[in-house]
């Protein structure tokens, strides 16, 4: 039995592990990981704020090794993190992001992307094209999300948009949804990162905007940034929750009720779309690259991560 | 001067006054009430949540006694209780229940319909047709605020709606609904109301649903209500917040995100809409009147009106 690095958290420590390499079942590849992503979500499971134990990560490309169909080995690819089952209501609904007994890599019931190796069911790999880079690829799933945004809401009427936060995934978000032709305000604290490349043509606000906008999408994660996100949409506008929150919101629902606002809670998104846009050099997401570790210190690269001001934080087994 | 009974709250007392008559303005009509509806927002003011001071009611019926355009004289009428500014950028927009500058009949800036007269804005005025009773036109503004749902979601693609709650609100809604054709679930506490004339084929519950609804309406106006609301409303559902809440709404937000809930809030909606629904004798609100009380017992009929299982309580000056 051949074994491998993998940054596993079992509940309480965070460490590389010498384990098996996985052994992909009937449908699945066995893949190379070339690069992963370190998400708020990571250190989140590292915080206690979700129950997973395993091998961390749901960031990542790489080069599939081992499938049924030998065409597919060699390929870079990328992978939806959601495995569906394909049988229950939501997923015969068409929404496999949904299923009900879904698992998520490194998330939920399935080891992840922060090992040398990983298996994920061929049916969500996406290709990876020549032209975009690993640093890129690897980004699919968070460009993914910020995408979603694009499915649920229509654009055609809808003059401005802001963005609260600038963090990654608000500056995805934003750089997103510039590079799609929408006007985007992003309101953030750090004003430095209106400087990044392709952030030209987006305005940066670092203090409380004096309007309203037809759409918000909040994307800092705190209470406050909710509150602050529900002031700044205008009567009968869409406010889109894009982050998840560690605590309990308390919020006066008053204005949401009397002006009449959409929230519409947003997750995960296409990434085959994500990868068309990378691939037409619509976006270049690796802009957002703060260091790149390779696996072995896997410690310390989330422990970069989760230093104030750091942007993404990518490994390299 | 000539003088009138009116229901005034000063902000620490409930007392039926003698005041004034109100003169109408240019481009206001004088309207003589002949019913008046107690809703929730009137007692949630004498409860001190609203900051409103004066005449209270915004649910009535009436006959316009004086208007520059003598044709409207003697006609019965239901009003819109929103008074918008016509210039601000909501008003300009079309959505002039949202004007920036907006009163409210007997909530906000102006004198309510608990009284012998009032006034209101000819260009608020609907024609109540003679089919239609004064019992069931005092329905016309909650009966239009519960088909602002259906101007807000697309019912086409939605097989089943909960409606949680069998309050006034919530009966209405459920009674709206069912009448559009869309199948409808209410759940409440009070089975009793199943019996009413009109809920024939509206699914009664007292339990808590054992499945998810993709379209769900919040019509409790608690805190328990919402959470529950948020539960059975299924993976990329609708939840309509249809109450205001007294105090700030506490809750997890994760199966928002996670389930990517769409949230609308709904408030006000087309009174001619809700009386032609009346007019062609599709919806008999007034099936939902438990006492009728005359102007000058205004105080025992709000009394009454708060009181636990009580329906609509209306006033007849």
């Amino acid at each position: 039995m051949s074994t491998m690095q993998a940054l596993q958290w079992d509940g309480k420590q965070l460490a590389v592990h010498e384990v098996p390499v996985p052994v992909p079942a009937k449908g699945e590849a066995l893949v190379r990981v070339t690069r992963a992503g370190i998400c708020n979500t990571d250190l989140e499971i590292i915080r206690g704020y979700y129950p997973f134990s395993g091998t961390l990560g749901h960031e990542f490309t790489g080069v599939v090794t081992e499938a049924e169909d030998s065409g597919l080995v060699g390929q870079r690819i990328v992978a939806d993190i959601n495995h569906a089952c394909g049988a229950c209501a939501q997923c015969l609904a068409g929404h496999p992001h949904h299923c009900q007994h879904r698992t998520a890599l490194g998330i939920k019931g399935r080891d992840g992307a922060f090992a040398e190796y990983l298996v994920t069911p061929v049916a969500n790999l996406v290709a990876v094209p020549d032209q975009v880079t690993d640093a890129q690829a690897v980004f699919a799933e968070p460009l993914a999300a910020a995408l979603e945004i694009q499915e649920q809401v229509n654009f055609s009427t809808v003059a401005e948009t802001a963005v609260i936060g600038d963090g990654k995934l608000g500056l995805l978000i934003a750089l997103s949804l510039a590079r799609s032709g929408i006007q985007v305000t992003l309101v953030g604290h750090h004003c430095e990162r209106a400087a990044l490349p392709g952030f030209a043509g987006i305005t940066y606000l670092d203090t409380k905007p004096d309007r309203q906008f037809p759409l918000v999408v909040e994307a800092t994660g705190s209470p406050q940034g909710f509150a602050e996100a529900v002031q700044l949409t205008a009567p009968r506008g869409t406010l889109v929750l894009k982050s998840t929150y560690k605590d309990a919101l308390t919020f006066n629902a008053g204005p949401v009720v009397v002006n009449e606002l959409t929230l519409i809670g947003s997750r995960c998104g296409p990434m085959d779309r994500a990868m068309a846009m990378m691939a037409a050099g619509r976006i270049d997401p690796s802009v957002l690259v703060t260091e790149t570790f390779p696996l072995n210190e896997g410690v310390a690269a989330v422990a970069r991560a989760g230093t104030q001001g750091t942007l993404k934080v990518l490994l390299s087994p």
